[in-house]
């Protein structure tokens, strides 16, 4: 079996690997029907995060179940599956509680840019389709496995509700599908922060009613120009920095919400700058699996068409160039074939 | 008239100041009934948060009003009232949210130990009891001016409901009265931090089911002992140093939320740790206006004590002492009467 290798900086090889196996009663293995190229990639893939060895690569992820352990029950063989990028037991009690993705047991899936996958916890990790898709549903379905989920949980933890007027800062495929997340919830008024001419368009087409350019101060300026100096009620950080992290703080209204589900990156918090600006924080690592049933609900109905962000597609011997066309910005998201 | 100026680190006189008079016609002039010393009054009493030049102190009152600008309309001279530390207009924006204490009119109130004082936005800012009260309930409504509505938002702001387990990091008088809150919100298991026996007495009376005398990493150890390794589903974080803050994230369930109202200094929160504790932060000073109304019938009807807190009182020509007293933590908190 062949899979993406990260062997340094801009460095992506598509290479041999051992295919995977069950290794524990509890494991599926399932065979790769699309994986893609995530916005957190580009860190280690930049060299921000640098990787100690060769590193396989991947968390994103659907297909057909090829093998399951023998403790597993509700996941078959046969089965279209989609699961987050943590696996989950989905029974201890952080996980009862909707937080997956602090599960007592879980374990990051990293290997999934390949023509199949080992998952562990098949029965708490992965989620079934109603039947095997057809091909055009499939960037959707994949967007669901992490992109969607955060974009959703963005909107989810900054308390979005109907009639909100809700800000969101990056333009990455999160941001954009944050914004398809506010629109889904009920936000009446929202205001994507993007100087790319086609990201706008596609948060327009998400529901976006307002477009900001400008960023940090200006940025904060121009949302509170817009919201009669009060600032948004919610607003979702999707990037990850100092400057998205003040910017989306700066922008909330006293009482209102920060989503943050960027990965900060050098990111510090003075605690009496926070103090004074009464906003509510809450984020971290994407609880998809809580989201999924009812995210693959919506795709299968086509209410929503998170697969939009693919502006790429490639097959999967391609992956290097997945990276490249992100890195270089020309590609919002890479979906990859095997 | 004579109030209490602040010098220099602990240096706090009682001296002749003049008398409040109605500045603009939204004000009111209230007789002082009684007043009290904050644990933030200790901030710059003990240096950490210098004073320039020497400075009328006190923001938590009550008292009689005698006299009321030309467009004040809900309040009348004669009443008893009670206000918050800002004075607040309570119609805009922000005041509609229920932060008043981020009102876009706000004004600090700083020379309330006094005998007499100019509270700005009268109909914005106080409210009535339903009666003169008896002496023996100035305390307890002194106690909501402040330190007592601080308690609840601390609570409120960590989503406190009923069955849950909470924490209280911090036994000063905010963080004793956060334990009493989480009682009244329907909290099962109440762990307070202490390791000051007469606290962890009134600790106990409150409604603390459980005692940690640990600190820092031991402190979050216990209480994660004492959950079971989950953590609690709310903290309630009432000190405001590093260590304090650190202790409240790391003692909190994934999911759950970490109330805060003691005033951060020198705190700084790492971006990325945070992310992945998956906490709801929220706090900022406490919008007690939302609250007093509620909390002027529960202790009107005698279901909630706040003035236990008290355990020093004071005529009001001896504040020095009751500095001194808190200071040295001879005394939770100093009541004076003019």
């Amino acid at each position: 079996m062949r899979g993406a290798i990260l062997y340094g900086p801009r460095d992506v090889r598509f290479e041999e690997r051992d295919a995977p196996t069950i290794i524990k009663s509890t494991d599926a293995v399932i065979r790769i029907s699309a994986t893609c190229v995530c916005g957190s990639d580009l860190w280690p893939y930049r060299g921000i995060s640098p990787v100690a060895q060769p590193t396989p690569m991947g968390h994103e992820y659907c297909g057909i179940v090829e093998e399951v352990g023998s403790a597993v029950t509700s996941i078959k063989p046969g089965q279209f599956v989609i699961g987050s990028f943590f696996a989950s037991d989905n029974t201890c009690p952080h996980c009862q509680a909707g937080y997956q993705t602090s599960c007592q047991h879980k374990e990051f899936i990293s290997t999934a840019q390949a023509s199949r996958l080992r998952v562990p916890f098949a029965d708490g990790t992965l989620v079934a389709t109603p039947d095997v898709p057809s091909d055009d549903l499939i960037p959707s379905l994949l967007a669901v496995s992490d992109v969607m989920g955060t974009g959703w949980f963005a909107a989810d933890a900054a308390n979005v509700k109907p009639g909100m007027t809700v800000a969101v800062v990056g333009d990455g495929a999160v941001g954009l599908l944050g914004v398809l997340s506010a629109k889904q919830m009920g936000a009446e008024r929202i205001i994507a922060m993007s100087r790319h001419e086609s990201r706008q368009k596609l948060a327009r087409e998400f529901g976006a009613t307002d477009i900001v350019t400008e960023r940090g101060d200006e940025g904060v300026a121009r949302i509170k120009e817009l919201t009669n100096g009060i600032g948004a009620d919610a607003v979702l950080e999707c990037v990850g920095t100092q400057e998205s992290m003040m910017q989306a703080i700066s922008s909330t209204r006293p009482g209102g919400s920060v989503g943050y589900v960027g990965v900060p990156h050098g990111v510090e918090l003075d605690g009496e700058g926070l103090f004074f600006t009464h906003v509510h924080l809450h984020g971290g690592p994407a609880p998809v699996r809580r989201f999924l049933p009812d995210l693959i609900d919506l795709v299968w109905n086509e209410k929503i068409n998170p697969g939009k962000v693919f502006d790429l597609t490639l097959p999967l011997d391609q992956v290097a160039e997945g990276y490249r066309a992100m890195d270089e910005r020309r590609a919002i998201k890479t979906l990859l074939r095997p």
